[in-house]
């Protein structure tokens, strides 16, 4: 044990969270596009603006199934007073009419047809009968009804969707809609996740004796993803210094989540090897739990040391990882959980200067702590339907109080 | 044109929304279950409970970085009263220390690592100090003290997750911490898209001449991903009975999804087709856009008719599709999309009998109505924050009363 280093000695100092989420806006930007297939752009980020080179539609078309014919002649129509046409054709979505009507005639016309040349308005269907090749109105219709005008949806020239847009399911029909088939986005960030701990099992392992199951990595995988993310690597690591170094190099990706050995103990080599390999930003934050969390870059990326306790991984994560995450993916930085109100009914204790995360369970209206509050009970979190934060500036919550709860699901 | 079906006469009567609902709860139930690796499970609906066979950890563990003891010998210590320990050793999380300790002992421990026999609490590290082998201790520890119980997260027997269970990340946790590597969850619905219309090219295409290019299968695979299903087969079929009658009776997966030709115009086969091949239960629904759905059964699954136009498309799948295939896949009905309250800008004119979906503009703290409101107008989704639901029973709103806007992000 060095008496240089932090290990065995606590904490000398804790970032606050505003300040860790300040170095992280700092040291997180955007990563460059690439190119993928419409069918897989939904939730993508759009690198640039999406500008239509097209009108649409092209033309002028039927939003209604009916007569397509010159509205003039329908004036005066009505059911007592029916007016005929001669049917002259009819046409269809994807066809066009081969020639102007005339005056005296309509067009059969389904919605989405081009209009024919000479045809201003549509009649609809139920208000007509037709016989013989011949229609008869009984309802008069002015000009331009129930037609839509070429570029109505999209004008060539106009930005249909702003850089920077989390592509909706209707977005991508907008995309497909202006002819591409493909669009540029932000790439998604890939992470090297390191799970270091002598004592831990891979997932699927059947836990024996000393060891335990090392659940964080698929909790972690899980919540990369819904951040925009990928698992560019996984490994499993014994608590050697010189192992993890190794990784620490050679881990492809664009950023490093690594989890246990971020504190002060003989065993928690992380933070040191940050330092050593490249630069050690934050180690230790004012937040309870997750207090060992750290904060570096190793050749340029982002490591992201966290807590190898189940819950201050998942808040640790659920603060920092998901902001600089979610920064490098292009997206908002907001978590992607509900905010509900709720009474609460026990109180909560923090400190100023702290920023608690309680898990708590919801009753109808209220919201309750979770006996069982440990760092180390990943079960709590899902017993818990969400959890409170207490903020900086607050020394808790008490009983009865109307608190945010951001829900699990 | 035969007289004896709808096309061309409208529809005789619409069906309500809330009729609808209960229609396809009545139809539409769970899928039987499969086995997925857990590294692939977020999301999905857990078919039965989970019920952990082991007790979590197996052992007593220190939940801190220090030295277990026996509390009783660090009574009394403090910063003017230090007392002293023999260090005996040091056990690391997955190791076991060999033998019972002691009076006068101490073992070095660090978080996780299982407590000696013989020691019944951890001193923190911070208030120790330690040379040649001699532990000097300045705060005394009360039994238990920074001691995780054998079974603590979670104990043999006990019901980790309910069946019916969407799985949240750390839900993986738990699952993977009781020793399981895989789980047997709902199987995804896989829906058949079969896009018609003789107008429509393929995404991906440029539009030219009286043709548009298909948005509805692009938006519609992102929406059943997001509820939770998977497309098994996608087609873009011309408006020709004899082929649209072959694809729906040769479609692979759950249910089937039509976009095109559900109305009572000549070209509109798919009605006509279901209750031919099946059974067609609904045809009209008292809404807006979105009137000319349908719904029935063919070989026993469920064929969802949705209008072709691209905004009324969406409004019925998120209506209709979204609540069957979210039941078939065991997930709640619930919109996944985030309600906010805001004032309205201009009135909202609706009818008693009928839903009315309004894509709104948010503003600040109100929302408009979109100036182009056609259902034809697929960008408006895009420029929409959100749409407004008008109940059956309201005959609309006025600029001024605050509703419920449901944000499409």
């Amino acid at each position: 044990m060095h008496n240089a280093d932090v290990r065995m000695r606590g904490f000398s100092e804790r970032i606050s969270v505003a300040r860790f989420e300040s170095v992280l806006r700092d040291r997180c930007a955007p990563l460059p596009a690439e190119t993928v297939p419409l069918a897989q752009a939904a939730g993508r980020v759009l690198a640039a603006a999406a500008v239509s080179p097209v009108d649409v539609p092209a033309f002028d078309r039927s939003a209604m199934d009916g007569y397509a014919l010159r509205s003039e002649e329908t004036f005066g129509a009505g059911p007592y007073n029916p007016l005929t046409f001669r049917v002259v054709g009819e046409v269809t979505p994807g066809r066009t009419f081969e020639r102007a009507i005339v005056p005296g005639e309509a067009v059969r016309i389904m919605t989405g047809a081009p209009l024919p040349p000479g045809a201003d308005a549509v009649l609809m269907a139920e208000y007509t009968s037709e016989q013989n090749g011949i229609m008869t109105a009984t309802e008069a219709v002015s000009p331009r009804k129930h037609v839509g005008r070429a570029g109505e949806d999209i004008r060539r020239g106009q930005e249909v969707l702003p850089a920077g847009r989390a592509l909706r399911p209707q977005d991508l029909g907008v995309l497909a809609s202006i002819g591409q088939g493909q669009v540029s986005v932000l790439r998604r960030p890939a992470v090297t996740l390191l799970i270091t701990g002598d004592e831990l099992l891979k997932p699927g392992e059947q836990p024996v004796g000393a060891r335990i199951v090392d659940s964080n990595s698929v909790m972690l995988a899980a919540l990369i993803a819904r951040d925009g993310g990928t698992v560019a690597a996984l490994q499993h690591l014994p608590d050697r210094r010189e192992t993890i170094a190794q990784a620490l190099r050679e881990a492809p990706g664009d950023l490093i989540v690594t989890t246990g050995g971020t504190s002060v103990g003989v065993e928690d080599h992380a933070p040191t090897l940050v330092a050593e390999l490249g630069e050690l930003l934050v180690h230790g934050v004012a937040m309870r739990p997750s207090a060992p969390t750290g904060f570096g870059l190793v050749g340029g990326r982002p490591v992201f040391l966290l807590p190898g306790n189940p819950v201050s991984c998942l808040a640790a994560y659920d603060f920092f990882v998901r902001l600089g995450l979610r920064r490098l993916a292009g997206r908002d930085e907001a978590w992607p959980y509900r905010p509900v109100t709720r009474r609460l009914r026990s109180r909560i204790v923090s400190q100023i200067g702290r920023v608690d995360y309680v898990r708590v369970r919801l009753e109808g209206e209220e919201a309750d702590l979770l006996a069982t509050s440990g760092a180390s009970i990943l079960s709590s979190t899902s017993l818990a339907g969400g959890f409170v934060v207490v903020p900086e500036g607050s020394e808790g919550l008490a009983a009865g109080d109307v608190a945010t709860v951001w829900l699990y699901d």
